[in-house]
């Protein structure tokens, strides 16, 4: 089963893909943990262009092909064969990401589906969006050591834009996209996503 | 006016489009020389991620992906602004490598056209084959330092196939591709290319 989280800066997203990863194998399945952009050695690769240099280095339409093809990359060299073992997936983040950050930066969300549909192809079974109030993931990310400049970037207000992103995707996708609410400790939140495992 | 130059390895285009661009000069236009992939600052940053390591570092499609990202790149940034201030551009190589090379590997010449037509659009206004037995390119490319590994691993009969893929390719695009027998001296094959300017 191939499951992502996802959710805007300092939800938690990332702190529950490794509790719920944990927990998978506490059932006793072997997990493959990944994260976007990233995963396989290719795809680490290409991440460090995406996230090194000036912020205005790609424009909006180059930025989704690197993101496309380090995707592309983890998807074959490790997320295809961990799937094809029968392993369970867990991601952070996936091609939603894209949906709703391209968009909120007056990206083209057509060209994100059908770059989607033409080169990637699998969507996951299971996505969890950790939703949060931005101002207090403001609080929360602000914690997190190295992420204040690019929350504070970006603002709360991109942040309320991808949040609302997020809570569309469930009409685009109603059979596999489930909310959480993420405004609760780390166990708690824990929870909330195992009860939504089939 | 837009024009690239293409050819199999050894077939002397990289020469041609330096003789065309400076014969451009000569005649008082401004000129854009660039190369794929690569070009911009960030183009040739993909382009050390294609042209370094394992040559099987890269599915077919991720590779694709990264040729289109450097391409998008070099347009947006450099290509596009010369055009628009009424330069010339002379590049060497631009997408029908990528449908040519592609096709001859074994990749998906449908995918190569839906990425072109998705996010890069631009066509040139000229393209100019410079064609030339392999045979006969393989013993100038060996000449050339640097270039016999590539050229020998890839072997005559793939760069046959590679010629036959241009020759096809004015099928496809009569209106702007046009093939020079590159079988002379430089300056022969140069004013050749000349004669097709308009």
């Amino acid at each position: 089963m191939f499951i992502s989280l996802e959710g805007i800066d300092g939800s938690g997203k990332s702190t529950q893909a490794r509790l719920l990863a944990d927990h998978l194998e506490s059932l006793g399945h072997t997990v493959l943990r990944t994260r976007e952009p990233g995963g396989s050695p290719g795809a680490e690769a290409i991440r460090a262009l995406l996230v090194e240099g000036d912020p205005g280095r790609w424009s909006p339409v180059t930025e989704l092909l690197l993101y496309n093809a380090a995707r592309r990359d983890n998807l074959e060299r490790r997320i295809e064969p961990a799937l094809a073992r029968g392993d369970w997936v867990v991601t952070d983040r996936w091609t939603d990401s894209t949906r709703v950050y391209q968009s909120t930066r007056g990206g083209d969300r057509a060209s994100v589906d059908a770059l989607q549909d033409l080169v990637i192809g699998r969507e996951p079974d299971l996505t969890i969006v950790v939703d949060m109030d931005p101002a207090a993931a403001l609080a929360r990310g602000l914690a997190r050591p190295g992420q204040e400049d690019r929350f504070e970037q970006l603002g709360v207000e991109f942040q309320r834009t991808v949040r609302d992103g997020y809570a569309a995707l469930v009409k685009d996708y109603p059979d596999r996209v489930r909310i959480v609410d993420g405004d609760a400790d780390e166990e708690t939140v824990a929870a909330r996503i195992q009860a939504l495992l089939p």
